[in-house]
């Protein structure tokens, strides 16, 4: 049962939630419309890049969500959540390979690994 | 003395601020390197261009101090602060043009008004 | 028509926006619930209060609201936006009080000057 | 060489991560006091641990630290971040405990592995 030192694939993995909790938490709120929304993604990718360990980040805001949600208002932006990102973080660390993505799953955004390689 | 109903000067006024704290209290804290400093910089102002009332934002992420800053640590990366930022904010309402700076001052950003026209 | 320089209102009333644009900014988007909701109003309000020129900071998380939200939801929490919001801030700037509060307003947070008072 | 299936233990290091990615960037920024440092402890701690499989989360915003920071300075606050923050998080997930800690390292807040217990 179990030693208490983590292995690199779990330190791995510890490191792609870290990344997935700070894009999120960092940006989450942003007044955000269409027409800004691709800056938005390409900062919000960048700026997570830098973390370390942190291969490659890609951010969707979704023009398609937000333009249905402003459809359904006076005004002509919103506030940035979950439900208008589609988000892939890939982490390397000491020869492992962690994919994780963020999906919508009963109005929540969902992040999950979705695959550890070593 | 003086009445209590807030002028349109005022009201653009407040407007303004409403944009610096926005601008500043989203955004710190966001890891921010000399690479990512433009998209970053690009986002800043488009998201917070959408705001009511707000005409233009410009925001320069000094690379300059950045650089700097990453001189003197192990890391390749920091998170934004105010050292690190000039914004310019100009806010209409209801005919009044209201211009707002950030500046260091004493090692605090310090926002201030520049000009108030009707 | 007008002087440039702001005048004392002015800045109070910049300064009280400021301090709304922080609020908001800082801590929209952080997990809530019902139990956590008086803990999290308590510190919104003594962070805020640190900022120059701030008299009084009030904020209620609103529970009932929260606890709507939860009821169509399968989560037992959620993320912090203005629906959640009741804030009232009073600045004080050179013999200046200003009085500021947010409402929600077609479903979006307006804040809103109540009163100038020199 | 390794499945690409998570096992539970890296599930539960993921979510570990994201608790700290979260409540670090969440409240960067902040301003903060040693007289408004307790609460906004208090609140880091219970709105992430809202967070799903967060068992405990414990906060020590740091006085001592605070006031070595502000004694350089003119001002009465500063703005939150690592070199304030002691913190102890713990995960649960299937069967998994994962405790997670944040120290300084090199003057940057290191987030790590403490132990993966099945």
């Amino acid at each position: 049962m179990s030693s208490e030192t983590p292995t690199d694939a779990e330190t791995a993995c510890f490191e792609a939630g870290i990344k997935f909790g700070s894009l999120y938490h960092q940006f989450a709120g942003t007044p955000v419309s269409p027409e800004s929304a691709p800056s938005l993604a390409t900062a919000m990718a960048e700026s997570i890049e830098n973390q370390p360990h942190c291969r490659e980040v890609t951010v969707d805001v979704r023009a398609d969500e937000l333009e249905a949600a402003l459809a359904e208002s006076t005004a002509d932006y919103t506030e940035l959540t979950g439900r208008f990102l589609e988000v892939e973080i890939v982490v390397d660390y000491e020869g492992c390979t962690v994919v994780t993505r963020m999906e919508m799953e009963d109005g929540y955004p969902l992040m999950r690994l979705e695959s550890v390689r070593e």
